[in-house]
């Protein structure tokens, strides 16, 4: 089958792979119909994944059909639409039922190399799917691919942010960075009572966008972003930040945002990047600091039901729809930021 | 001064009274521009309410200016636009402290006569405004007396019964009774994250109402509510049931449409109903069943945000506007269900 | 093998069955080495189960080694010691992962015959564990089965009581009927907070016992348990009210216990019995009353981790332990209320 | 009147001071019966608040007798015992009703100088308490002054540490610093459901307490306390960690501790200290690190309830027991930590 795989910086491309088999009975495999690029796969195009390896299979967004399944499997049937999670775990160890599933003993990521498990991911034709039942969610009837596509991971990502903010109704949020995870932050704000979305960005496009949403757009470039959020709060501040990019620039303007009291929540992902105050700094603004890993199994079934409901539409974010094959002109693209977000059909 | 005084029976007039004046050093007294009249004044109206005297002034829903402050009054200065609680509460003592300030010693209702602490009521042109601080929250500029005007009572009883109610994003929440009570149940629950409301009646104006604020509409006339619930949601039933009228039949209904392990809050006013199902049905079901008072104090701070952000719009819901010294004409047509909300302006 | 078979009223008695064996891949099969006497079961006993027919393999808590696992068991090895949940539930699905494990479709509890689907119970030398990685969790080192076993049901349920109850730190509690279910809830209750404990019960025995965990004892034959609670709590009454009985004279005692605005969980079975007061009554009061299923998969890590720690000491509630074959006389002492819990060892 | 004064680094002492009089309709005077010197009384001992003037009066943690009160107050009476807050809030306004009390325009410190309201301090005779029906809690019959002392501050933040920590039940905690905040953590921490709380420290008496409080002590002296709790923890590590030291190395520690997506909170006082890891480090190992300061009025009316049960019994802290006219030589003592935690008596 054709996979895209990863040969090195800024080298993901198409090639041959072996179709994948049923390896344990809990398997299932997917006929993949539409797959998607995350601001996580950029990482890996710019070789800054531990771990990665050429010649794997990468992509962790995707949806398809199931096409087998393994002698344990009940639940999920031949023939089911089904999305995957980014991750796998087991959903029975005392970490999951705690819901921790991040913390799983079964963890694997997909497309991530040997550092997450090394399961081939789903920027292909088919793909592996461990403990199917777990890992696939039905896709209610009627809803295309697009729209729950991004439940595997940023969307999922987004809301575990807010939902690790503790966003109260009626609180302002202010969203720094407004590439695809900032839209999404922006999108499911108000389903959790927001009243103010500030949107924060350098990029007129997606201001524009942020503001379609229902956010109170601010140019980065226009002056300090903190003037424009204490004009909208009585000069108190934000009581939740996001941070949706994951870089130093951001990572500042972040810690200025908040309120006496307020919260930060680090959602893009950082590696080695300094906190821009101090201790001394956090403990007399009586800040709090979260780093959130986004949970697909903690949140699947409301966001489902949230989507089904037609009050999410997650598929408004795609951009551009490729063939799987044109895979590195979509890296290019996405790297570029020609694009905000790029599906892939096989 | 003129005010509404009731007298017995279906007789509600204006009347002359005097003048209010500061009896403690935390008072104010306000200058009412708008008065509602509540569905619980309506019991009052059919002389349902214990305790009621005759001569009494009643309303407990109003807005006003601030005329006059007692000696220990800081916070709140003469001149302000505010709107009223519906009750009083310290706001300082345990029970306040703990969030419980319908149990507070300092409890007393406008307008519901000596068994609520004989507290004349603000369907009036001024009205003495105990402990002013906590009774009274300044109005945002801008913001019509309409739109804050229901944060007194009717808007918090609403959100307190989905509060109570513990709606989690992505629930079906069902709604019976669409008055105006029901209307703003139907309002507040996207904002608590519901996917699906449903709105059950037997007026069609009322479930026009509710289908323009996203809900679905069920006549109850057009056969069992629980049939299209069961459509909507995969056969489980409501994730929620909410009872917005306070009465055997509707109460009946509401026991009928709840998920195995789903909730039912009790927001319509009850005296002596009976369950309509035996608590056996209740334990083997799983259900819960919550009475609600609403609380304007727990969740003014946040319905005020709402408003102000333009998330919430009650000021929606007036449907009639009226000379407080048609009262009279006013209770009557409210009584007779030809308006949705009737406020006065003295 | 043997094993206690139910065969009709007031006979359960030892028989003959063929062993288990792996019927799934997801399967294991546990040797039993203790098991218990539920208070469910003396429904069974008393032929009031519907549904249960004669010859079945009764018993659903219950501890053991793992003999032997099916195909696609990966985390639970052959030799491991585990106590069982009193029912399965997937884990996997939009019900299990929003925490409602009772609602998973492939729900089935042990030893309560086909209308809960029909499996084998566990007071038996043998067990069929369907999906044992979710159904089995491992016994830390050092753990008596005795302190363990009562996780599968009562202790779960006793805590799930508490949390639907929403106990809140420095809140009373107040406890109708000092059976097993009872005195685990005793026993719970400071782990969450709760400042006074009221245990209420008509058996001298029972009260020394909840008396001896820390909880102030009313003998609800030396008066009204209302005066009891109103000394100890400013004639306000209790926060929460568990009913752990299941009949009509304690519920209408649990209904005279809470203060105006508290909570009623009811916790022992019902089947039919009405409400001692109207739904006026209770809006009036207002009241939330909440039947509650035990989830032991919700709260099993932390059940466990209190046990392993040593704050929890469910063994202590074990009063008799009897070899299996002696199954018949241990039910009717169970029943007879001369034992307080009873072990069987195979 | 005596009062401890403030007049430079090292020097607080007895200065006869004017009484205080009532300056506000809702002020009260209180006789003050028992003060305590907190650690933050400390930092204006080494002369380290900023602001802090010579000549003014110190002390926030006080307990007394009302001895007069405005004409405003209603709900205190003279002659009633009572406990003070460490600060004053309206508990009316929009952020004392959303739990924000600090953040109340009318926030004032006790004996903290002019950047905190100017409002002379408790270690005195008399003190003038404003919005006293706020700021002061009745203390139950029978309690000595001892017991209910500590809520006003030291208790409140250690208590407040723990629920902004998030702590669930069958949780670790590691306490890093068992002063008297530590020691305040570690008996609330049990109360909250925490299974295992590790005490951390270098002074063996300090240990020695916190073992008597059923804490798991680690000498830090003995190797990287890490180790231990890897031990107890399935090498895991702590699920809460707080910091209750306020210092460099003891924040280096902590940082160390948490499990992975664990919490770390700041609840000694920090000025200037840098982060001991990157904001990347927080992110990768998925932490959360909250500032808290502490809130008397959220937490009093649970905290009286559990010292009046007897869950709770804070005057075991109090070490020494002196006359107020020593000031000087308590101040000496506790600065060179001789003392757990000193009372004064006027």
């Amino acid at each position: 089958m054709r996979a895209a795989h990863y040969f090195g910086e800024r080298d993901i491309r198409i090639e041959d792979a072996p179709r994948p088999v049923i390896e344990e009975p809990t398997d299932a495999i997917l006929r993949v119909t539409t797959s998607a690029i995350c601001g996580t796969d950029l990482h890996i195009y710019h070789d800054k994944t531990p771990g990665a390896e050429p010649g794997m299979i990468v992509g962790h967004e995707f949806v398809g059909v199931v096409e087998e399944v393994g002698d344990a499997v009940r639940e999920i049937e031949v023939g089911t639409r089904a999305v995957a999670a980014m991750y796998t775990a087991c959903g029975r160890c005392a970490s999951c039922l705690s819901g921790n599933h991040r913390g799983c003993p079964a963890f694997m990521m997909f497309g991530m190399g040997p550092m997450a498990g090394d399961l081939p991911g789903g920027q292909a034709e088919y793909v592996r799917v461990p403990m199917a039942e777990m890992t696939l969610a039905p896709i209610p009837d009627g809803l295309p691919d697009e729209d729950v596509l991004l439940v595997s991971d940023i969307l999922s990502t987004a809301y575990s942010g807010l939902k690790a903010g503790a966003v109260h109704p009626g609180e302002s949020v202010a969203v720094v960075g407004c590439g695809p995870l900032g839209q999404l932050v922006i999108a499911c704000a108000p389903l959790l009572g927001a009243a103010k979305v500030f949107a924060i960005d350098l990029v007129s496009e997606r201001l524009k966008q942020a503001a379609e949403l229902g956010a109170i757009a601010i140019d980065a470039r226009d002056g300090d972003p903190l003037d424009a959020i204490f004009d909208a709060t009585n000069n108190q501040g934000a009581d939740l930040v996001i941070e949706a990019v994951g870089a130093e620039p951001s990572l500042a303007t972040a810690f200025t945002l908040p309120r006496v009291g307020g919260r930060i929540v680090l959602l893009g992902v950082l590696l080695d990047e300094e906190f821009p105050v101090s201790a001394g700094e956090v403990f007399l603004r009586g800040l709090s600091v979260s780093a959130v890993i986004g949970n697909p199994f903690a949140y699947r079934p409301e966001l489902m039901r949230l989507i089904e409901a037609g009050r999410l539409e997650p598929g408004r974010l795609v951009s551009h729809t490729m063939p799987l094959d044109d895979v590195a002109k979509a890296y290019e693209m996405f790297d570029a930021k020609e694009a905000t977000k790029v599906v892939l059909k096989p």
